[in-house]
């Protein structure tokens, strides 16, 4: 299974110059937790989560509108290709102890790949694992 | 299993009068994503969580400095008791479509219960599931 099966699509992006105020409303509502910070053609520049507006905002005690998403965004936000094999984004996701993977193509952003979305993916192999052991051991008391 | 083997002991607390800006300090230098508001004597007044401090305090366009705890602050919030069915707790937590539950025993907090503590005994499942399905694996190819 590939990201791009899995991804949210068309993520939130924001300019450089774009106010942590108006990153916050646009958190609340569109109902997520992070915003993609990119050029005019759709380049990454960064990621700004919720987390980061907490730390770099609220306990720094700034006006939200006088901070710019520039100087609170994390520019080194990994990204991936949207063919990437699921399994290998899960293991980058838990071992950068991230919440959230942009995912690039030919340089332009095309979706954000979130814990969340790996939860939902979850939630149905679980169902599909657990389907399948019930069947099992219907099969096995038929038999007896 | 109870909810008292899975929830996080001594959350981080707060008064009513602590501000936006300490709170999300708190959250920074314990590395937490709630703090629980009590009174003098630990009776739970409220939550705040960080999509809190984004939504009231950052999309608001307020000075962090300003705002105390019981103005933004979910006064709602619902508790259980430490003796809860895991699984009972669990639902709650999905049905509400919140992250946090604090634990209430004789009318004080002794802990919070989180999505992530939920992950930590998620995880340790799964591994054992996958532990007994390959067992039951090689003992069926043994047999062949």
């Amino acid at each position: 299974m590939k990201v791009s099966e899995v991804m949210t699509q068309n993520p939130i992006r924001v300019s450089r110059k774009t106010s942590a105020a108006e990153v916050a409303r646009l958190m609340e509502r569109e109902n997520v937790g992070s915003v993609l910070v990119v050029t005019e053609n759709d380049e990454l520049l960064g990621i700004i989560t919720e987390r980061m507006l907490v730390l770099e905002v609220v306990a720094r005690d700034r006006l939200p509108s006088d901070v710019k998403a520039e100087e609170i965004m994390w520019e080194s936000a990994i990204s991936v290709p949207p063919e990437m094999d699921i399994n290998k984004a899960a293991v980058l996701l838990e071992e950068l102890e991230i919440r959230y993977l942009p995912v690039i193509e030919k340089g332009k952003v095309v979706g954000i790949l979130s814990v969340s979305d790996l939860a939902g993916l979850l939630s149905n192999l679980v169902d599909c694992v657990f389907a399948e052991l019930k069947y099992r051991r219907k099969k096995r008391l038929d038999r007896d």
